[in-house]
């Protein structure tokens, strides 16, 4: 009965999100139902992140355990066969049967994509919000750093996230820029973040802000007071989910079982 | 009756090609019923190249002439403000009336991305064709040159495909390659094929004969010998649309009437 680590990417487009849902196709619907073909049973598949509804993965984790015996490589191959071309399975290890994706998860990456031009591309309407106007963006990349650090991030939590707590450490939170020149000139904006764990809606509620502080509605030390307020009211609207990616999820050791952060 | 000449970017996957068809949505027919909204009676847009089913666009060509008095930023918005997101009007000028972006085009560049790694990055199946395996890259470069100069390309014509003369003269046949990490290890094969004008399917007939040599099967100066034969039968198979994009149309002067190449 091996247990597997598999790192995922999926187009979210057109998925009601990670989790399974009473009606809708979900990631992790596809990718249990692809392993059932595989196992001959079901088959349990647990995601490091519940992405929502329209957000994308670069590299999320997942574990599940197979009574079949098959090895890493034919475990990729035999769920791609199955899965459609929106989801690949990237990479598989055996791993302990300990291993809990989410629980086990120390540290997760996030990227979220905004176009600033006129007109956004046809190729990034699934893959980038757009912004279109003046963005201060000396502004957004100031209060973006402001972000890091060991904080309580109720202020960004989504209504109806429940969790023990709603402290994290962020330890990245930083914006880059680039410039793009086709079809059409534009700017493309392109932040990542890095913690110990994310509350639901958190990152598009950060970006939310950032938008706000863009466009001059606050200053860029407001995005500190808004951490210190703890008040989700405060905090800008959530930004739309075309535009984020889980990027990488990083565990300490495979087999270790740690509690949620 | 201002006439314009408009620049448009597409995503072509799910259109059944630039052409109105009887059944389907083609782009052609989108942005002929955005022009009637704005203008209040049909018009009829002529595009510079007639793209296929699944077919992009990065710089399509098209023209128009409308009844109502309209400047060419006012046209763009409303344009776009009809078309759905996956078309975007770029750019638009007012040309003389006897402008005509198809007969008028003097040159046309395409490009045509494929993506050569074990698994197909999900961002990338609109729009890359998926070429898995060993290519011999040095190989493709050096048979993509001779495409260049003035040919007879009756050999990478569509059966079906009825032009007066299958000469044409090819200024620039190139082949790119670009690493790619994430999400998964690849590297993106990209063709930039630019000439005077193109028979149907050329492009992607010289892309599917590129690939029969990036295998092995047929060494590069084969792709001399086969422009030579003028004979459809002894080209490679037809590369799939999603890779292919319209990348650019040139005009000489934007009123010059040219007759087709």
């Amino acid at each position: 009965m091996p247990t597997f680590k598999i790192a995922l990417a999926y187009d979210g487009t057109d998925f009601v999100g990670w989790q399974r849902q009473a009606a809708g196709t979900s990631v992790q619907g596809l990718i249990e139902d692809a392993a059932r073909e595989l196992d001959g049973r079901d088959v349990t598949v647990v995601g490091a992140g519940r992405t929502d509804a329209g957000v994308h993965a670069l590299g999320q984790a997942a574990s599940l355990a197979l009574a079949r015996a098959v090895d890493a490589a034919t475990l990729v191959r035999a769920l791609n066969a199955r899965l459609p071309d929106e989801v690949r399975v990237l990479a598989a290890e055996e791993v302990p049967p300990t291993f809990h994706a989410r629980f086990g998860a120390c540290a997760k990456t996030y990227r979220y994509r905004l176009w600033n031009g006129d007109i956004r591309s046809p190729f990034e309407r699934r893959f980038a919000c757009h912004a279109p106007g003046a963005l201060d963006v000396e502004a957004m990349t100031a209060a973006a750093r402001l972000v890091e650090g060991r904080h309580d991030f109720a202020a960004f939590q989504a209504a109806g996230g429940a969790t023990r707590t709603t402290e994290r450490v962020v330890t990245r939170s930083a914006l880059a820029v680039e410039t793009v020149l086709e079809p059409c000139p534009g700017r493309l904006l392109v932040y990542e973040v890095e913690g110990n764990g994310f509350l639901r809606h958190m990152v598009r509620t950060i970006v939310g802000s950032l938008i706000e502080i863009g466009r001059g509605r606050r200053p860029a030390a407001w995005m500190g007071e808004l951490i210190l307020s703890r008040d989700r009211s405060r905090a800008g609207p959530t930004a739309p989910p075309e535009g984020l990616f889980l990027v990488r999820v990083d565990y300490d050791e495979p087999g270790a079982l740690a509690a949620e952060p």
